[in-house]
């Protein structure tokens, strides 16, 4: 169904995310080494955590007319900056389409606004795959045209499941995992393999209500406000770097079932929202917390 | 594609939607005519607009054990209460599932939005035809099942369209229209023939930049939030009553096209809001304005 | 300083707050009983918890034709219809201006918000006294013209220091309890006295950091939205009924001194609103939730 | 009153604000030219305008190992830097505390709030003298020990007293004015004479709304959310430069009265917001817009 366009025309860019120890003349190194070799900036932003004295920068510049070959920007970046000041650097290229995996129980709310998206060109991004405990969101997938794999998992099985879930991810060169409502923990084993990778959306607004059942425990406590946080997924349940949360208004007419439904509205558009700062590369996690630029 | 069932159970109620001048005991005849004839009331909410001295209400009742057959509903209520009272009512019977019409053109994330709800079960209602005046979006409505009607409209011919269009939701016993991102201006006429009963999207936080190009104008302007209304359609252009808005903060980082894609969020789920408290017939239109219940 | 006269004209009205088990015929009854009696109602909501099948409603008439004398209403309404129907009611005159008493300790943000309000008329109360284990705010008292009371609180002296703040408390005929950021936890013994009848706010959203330090652990935790809290205090701390919350955006930009900065608006925003709802006598708590009309 | 110090401690730093078109090497020779200098860099947030070509930067340095004397900066910066790159560059010194004067009229919720941050050390400001076209707020002004000036405007005094006022604020060493929901139009010889100086709160979401009684506009249009508007006054009427706004959700229930008393909440936040903002030297005007900085 990848039948309209990109809304993007295409870039032919590089971006580098930065961190490091906070010093005199980051900002101009790295800027005039982009100048003097014609990378032309088109984004260039910067923040200074003046607690702990941590630069952090995302800076995006043309290649068309870049003295140094693409495959060389790395080395050449590490050598003569990234080293001697002791950066923590990820280097990206924008004609690369990163290849997503997504991960579903039951609920397609937020499976049907990721797929609306990808279909209508908002995202660059590949979908090559849909994986599932539940035959339930078939169907969905397969109107969309996107390979659908069932994985029955249970305590017992859980340890070979991921074994095969982590192959198929890797036969389909999967860059990052979205769980678009995922009703299982993943092991730790699996969260390894990919850091600060795999996006969750939960259903409430973190760190209240983590874990079950959050609309329950929100109308239980007569909160005026419920929310939902998407985050990266770590090793401790719902305790991953926050890259976007937003709220709602409730009151006391809202029963759990409300609530609920007030709440998919939330989780779609808040795991939408962190999926595409992270396609962007916007989003730096550092000591488990995010950066993320505009 | 409908594959996935109904979230609601089904209900077999009635709905009354009341406005008349305000006079002590409205309230208490109207639910001792409920209660007296065995009509278990599961909602009901009334406002009184004391300026201009309306009552409102709406009431939701359970009709298993109502003691007046449900055809005879409508004459006993307006016999006993409606005229005595000179009020101006409404009945709905939720057993019955409204029917609606799509009008889309070329912007897709409306029309996935709607059509995600509606396969998801989220909405009590079918969706028989989709109306455009372009090709583009009729790959999306193949795939969900929907026929798909392509009406190309120029300034000539579009009286001509219109009655052809209005002889297709006459067919297809249209109850009421979306118009999700449909880019252009229904007659009066056309209008006419659904009053209250076509839900516009407006892409601007109104009465700020009515008509063309609102999110040029909203960054023209350096506003530094922007919004979406959902309304019925008048005979004015983007000043019928409003059933819905809601809005999103911007910056000087916003660019129109940034500013276009977040509105495109605000949009989808502000109409989406305004179409599902239409079904649920909570919405109540007096004098341009609407009185939208919990 | 109490120069800029009430904005609001003086009412003589009566208001119910009722909560009882649901039946049918609850609300036919109390309209039917004022109707009758000649009370112009005025304002009226209801809710029906239908999971818990709890009636909640306050209504709001005109006393100057009303048939029952003031004084006797209470036996009139509990004798014909609270005890029959199992009601829990109260019953305010709205010609009685309530007496509040404001707790605070070395911000005054809170306190300025509130005395601005007192001030201009914008709430119908007295304030007599102002107390405080701090001495810093006395001046702004002074300035407004409101008895300063300081109690050097330490752990050995609690108990009696609070006998004799419970004490000024009897003697000013104080209703109520506001704590305007008071850095102080009242014993259970304390809280008994003034049963939902002490309205706090939190700096956090709770239930989400509850305790002390909340911007220090909200930037800890590194969340994107923070919020505040309006509760009326019980004997587990942070974790009474929820009257009013409100939330604003924060970001990695946000040291814990800029969240401080940010939150002192929030809070004084939401606490002044909880006031006023309860002022209002808007606010019905029950289970540890309120039931809070429009 | 002023008798709670200040929330800040003293700095020592001077702070550019700079837009000019935008060319390769700017950001590297700002922070080269101070890095050089030995200006420890506090602060740099800079956007480029990519649609009009145009860089905008807020730097901010400490000045206690600054080579260059303080009285020099601008001249050096302008030589070396500023008319090379044909900047448009404004320089501020932190131990410089502006000099604010209030203009108001009856209502005092923008008064109280400010002169509450004012005497709480919220600000770095001075408030040498109120200025009113109404007596009323006199004793607000005098509680809060300010000077406080009544004028008597009517149509055909106007350009006399508005001689008077220019003369009272020049003579006091005014560097910028708040109209605090202040009820008269300033004439553009007025206005001339402070530009990009006199922050303005309008009382609705502009541009909707804009002139007269906006909440009786807003009542009577029917919309969902309200809003308040903080902007720097031009000649036309309610279209400067837009520097904060707010909104909050509003119903059918919401008399002019109600919108009345919620949008003073609104009013008063985002007024002091915009204020703080100016005085922290984050705001950049540019054709009628603006640049808000972190």
């Amino acid at each position: 169904m990848k039948t309209i366009k990109s809304l993007h025309e295409k870039k032919n860019t590089a971006i580098l995310l930065i961190h490091c120890p906070d010093k005199q003349g980051i900002l101009a190194t790295v800027t005039e080494f982009l100048n003097k070799n014609y990378g032309n900036i088109i984004y260039l932003d910067q923040y200074v955590n003046r607690e702990e004295e941590i630069f952090y920068m995302r800076v995006e510049w043309e290649l068309h007319k870049f003295a140094i070959p693409s495959e060389k920007i790395g080395e050449y970046f590490d050598t003569l900056i990234g080293r001697p000041l002791e950066m923590n650097w990820k280097l990206y290229f924008t004609d690369y389409i990163p290849r997503m995996a997504l991960f579903v129980s039951k609920m397609p709310h937020c499976l049907f606004d990721i797929l609306a998206r990808y279909t209508a060109g908002e995202w660059d991004v590949e979908i090559p795959v849909i994986i599932s405990n539940h035959e339930k969101l078939r169907p969905v997938a397969e109107r969309f045209g996107i390979d659908f794999f069932h994985f029955n998992i249970t305590t017992e099985n859980k340890n070979e499941i991921e074994k095969q879930e982590l192959e198929l991810l890797k036969n389909n060169k999967i860059d990052f995992v979205v769980l678009a409502r995922y009703m299982q923990i993943l092991s730790d084993g699996f969260i390894e393999q990919y850091p600060n990778k795999i996006i969750n959306i939960h259903h409430s607004f973190l760190p209240a209500f983590a874990g079950a059942k959050p609309y329950h425990a929100a109308h239980e406590r007569g909160v005026k406000i419920i929310g939902a946080t998407s985050h990266y997924v770590t090793s401790t349940l719902d305790a991953g770097p926050i890259i976007e949360q937003d709220v709602t208004r409730c009151s006391h007419h809202d029963t759990v079932q409300k609530l609920t439904r007030k709440g998919r509205d939330l989780e779609k558009i808040v795991l939408s929202q962190a999926v595409y700062k992270h396609l962007q590369r916007k989003v730096l996690v550092y000591k488990n917390r995010t950066v993320v630029f505009n």
